[in-house]
């Protein structure tokens, strides 16, 4: 469980006994804001899970050793970019992920705006709680335990799923992958890093690739659900492509 | 929903939320502490359904119309006294109840220590949300919204039950009404009295019945899963009894 930047003590200390009653222990708290930080740590009654939680200094560390990261919040004023999977259909797929070896960050955004667009570059999936369209947005600690009690529940009935529609994360790319786990989202990023570098240096100039793009690259690399050892061989054809660019500018530059 | 006794103004209005999350509108709130109702209605934010909430004296008033009422809360600290169903397994016997034009009231207690005895007593039947044994109590809000979460989603999904047990509120008596609505609350309060007074009348003397054997009617009454009819040719017998009861009385005295 990961929460960015969350404001309200009071929230903090629901979430934590959320993921008590729900048996789940692994708290990752992203730049929170230090006073409140403190204030539900020390508050009387406070989960033990608060002591033995990790503060990061952003998402991107929070979730390094996720091979699925589930991002949260309702989708009623924004249009996703990836794959988005309503809660009550949620458990099998994590119940697969864990089953291959797999290791699940479920990402809860700030109370005020959720989760920003960059954050949520970072998730290979969204997941929705199916909310009465009037009023959508869920408190923190609420939507917190829905989501934790739907886990517990489906993860313990062994992941029947409840509607029968097939559940895919992404089509073709996902089915080969069935036996291996996907790449951790640290070697996500340093792929990510690696093609950045060598497209400013194939354009011949040192500009960084445009935000956007970067984004858009971010989204692509988790919608391809590669394996470890799929990012194993891009990066070696990557650094041997970036290898010869800059080998090619020193020659042309002696001349 | 019946919420019975809420002392927190901040749960009041996450329990407001939760049912504006999930589509319920109509709220019960009995005996509430009144400067904490108050504050709750008047929140910055609060939802409408707060000012269109009900309040009742008793827990037999709100749940007067109900033909289903359904009490929570842990049972870990308490042996249930009726039958006890798992929260995934809810919405199949709402749902039901509802097809044949009952009524439903869910009743949480106050956060301190949950539902008294007394208020159990007038529940059909109890529903447990499976939590984790070294924390099984949850937060008033939090348990609300997984409630309706799992009520909306399960009635939705025209109620396929999660897991493949039968379902069985009372087994044999409740195969015969499948059909016709259960009686409502306070018929069945009414149906108790006159029992009640019947015995009194009987043992010849104008003692009350003891507490106990009170509370064990009352959930008796509710094991037997009456129809209206049901009740109906009860009163009517037992109106008879009373009357010849008390007629031979006023004969005795005259000799």
């Amino acid at each position: 469980m990961v929460l960015v930047s969350p404001r309200n003590p009071l929230n903090i200390g629901a979430v934590a006994r959320a993921m008590a009653n729900f048996g789940f222990a692994h708290l990752f708290v992203v730049a929170p804001h230090e006073p409140h930080w403190r204030e539900a740590r020390s508050a009387v009654g406070a989960e033990t899970l608060l002591e033995r939680a990790l503060v990061a200094p952003s998402l991107a560390v929070a979730v390094a050793a996720g091979t699925l990261v589930i991002g949260t919040g309702t989708l009623a004023y924004r249009k996703p970019e990836q794959a988005v999977v309503a809660l009550p259909d949620l458990a099998p797929l994590v119940q697969r992920e864990l089953a291959r070896g797999g290791r699940v960050s479920l990402v809860f955004g700030p109370e005020k705006h959720g989760l920003t667009r960059n954050d949520l570059a970072l998730c290979h999936l969204l997941v929705e709680i199916p909310t009465h369209p009037q009023q959508p947005s869920m408190n923190l600690g609420q939507a917190v335990a829905v989501c934790l009690y739907e886990l517990s529940t489906g993860l313990a009935a062994g992941c029947s799923a409840r509607t029968e529609a097939p559940l895919h994360l992404s089509t073709a790319a996902e089915t080969e992958v069935e036996a291996t786990a996907r790449a951790a989202s640290a070697r996500l990023e340093l792929l990510a890093e690696i093609v950045e570098e060598t497209m400013a240096a194939s354009h011949d100039a040192p500009a960084a690739m445009s935000a956007a793009n970067r984004h858009d690259l971010r989204l692509l690399l988790r919608r391809l659900a590669l394996t470890d050892r799929d990012v194993r061989r891009i990066l070696g054809l990557f650094r041997r492509i970036l290898w010869r660019l800059r080998h090619e500018q020193s020659r042309q530059e002696e001349k």
